[in-house]
């Protein structure tokens, strides 16, 4: 039976732009099993209070329900190890834990004020309210002044992104020679970006466009096939 | 027969401090091989030109010169397999790479500006003219003026260090239950800033503390008997 998970709608259903639920979804196509997503919107929050949950990704295995896309990718991990594996071993999954950490603080920080008002446009309109007043109490501004001076958050992403670069200046992914879990922890930001922002946030010869070339054809073109400008 | 290793040393010739040498001597110590150190400063690079380096680490074991101290560490992994692994595995190895580059980029960035008069203070006399000359023309400025406004690079610097603070939120050292090498890298970072300068840069009750005390005190206080100011 295919794994059912949450996943982040936005006004057009099949426009999925959580970075949270990309590397979800990469985790379950790394371990080739088979999943369904149910889109999920703000408003929706009732719809997961099963799994003890507020926010998306939640995955139901069977009758298990787990939410947490750090918890969810040690789940799958642990409950099917004769799968390949999402962390190369221990040492893997630890340092996988520094990724994820640097990744929801550092780089989603820095896209987060590139992204919030595309966001803002691409959600249904029974969640702009949640949304808005729910993020202006988190940053303590309006989202408009939170996005206020792009150009130089532009640049401190693209300076964010330099020890990714430096990584894939010595070897294909994050993971070593093939892609594993911090890859798809990094690409799901950047996967977040494409789906519902206009403006490149690359540039076309940035070293990194290789890599995420690469993630994007992956699993048949999972991400590259999923609604997205850029 | 132990492994030798040019160890970058000041004015005090066992006051030892570069960031990289400490990451290749806690792998060391991790391997469980004996190694002694060689003082170096920067006017013996003709002592380390056999190895085809400018600079150290370089480890020579038995006839073997080793440069680098990421190629260092992978050649110890590899080398010596049967003892304690430093990478936990390829994908452990893989991410590290990242935390290396992390390291090298974003935290000794950072802690350079904090630290790089400290350094100038605790050379050898006849290293000074080359460091001040060669880090002028690398930062394109004078090193007091790289170093000017200490209050906010402490700040930029603490903040950094988030993504480690998340991390270890959850696990006890990078490498999970135990250390491994990438926890040696951010390590290497802290123990330079700890021989050298005499600002505490982590509040007392910072949780990273918890974690660089346990590093301290790691094969049987190899870094805290190094000298150092906190």
């Amino acid at each position: 039976m295919a794994i059912k998970m949450y996943d982040l709608a936005g006004a057009e259903l099949d426009r999925r732009f959580s970075p949270f639920c990309w590397r979800t979804k990469l985790a379950l196509a790394h371990k080739g099993l088979e999943f369904e997503t149910i889109p999920w919107r703000y408003a929706d929050k009732p719809k997961i209070a099963f799994a003890g949950a507020e926010r998306v990704p939640v995955i139901v295995d069977g009758e298990r329900p787990v939410a947490d896309s750090w918890k969810i990718a040690e789940y799958l991990e642990d409950q099917y190890p004769e799968r390949p594996s999402l962390f190369g071993g221990a040492g893997g999954r630890g340092a996988a834990r520094f990724v994820n950490s640097w990744a929801d603080t550092v780089l989603n920080g820095a896209l987060s004020r590139l992204l919030v008002v595309d966001i803002l446009n691409h959600l249904e309109p029974g969640d702009r309210a949640y949304f808005r007043e729910s993020r202006e109490k988190r940053f303590g501004m309006t989202l408009e002044a939170f996005a206020a001076d792009s150009e130089r958050h532009l640049g401190a992403l693209r300076k964010a992104l330099e020890p990714l670069r430096v990584t894939l200046a010595g070897q294909p992914f994050i993971g070593g020679a093939s892609p594993l879990y911090p890859d798809y922890i990094v690409f799901g930001s950047l996967q977040w970006a494409r789906a519902i922002g206009r403006t490149r946030l690359l540039e076309p010869d940035d070293p990194l466009e290789g890599w995420r070339g690469r993630l994007l054809d992956a699993f048949g073109g999972l991400a590259r096939n999923a609604p997205g400008y850029w």
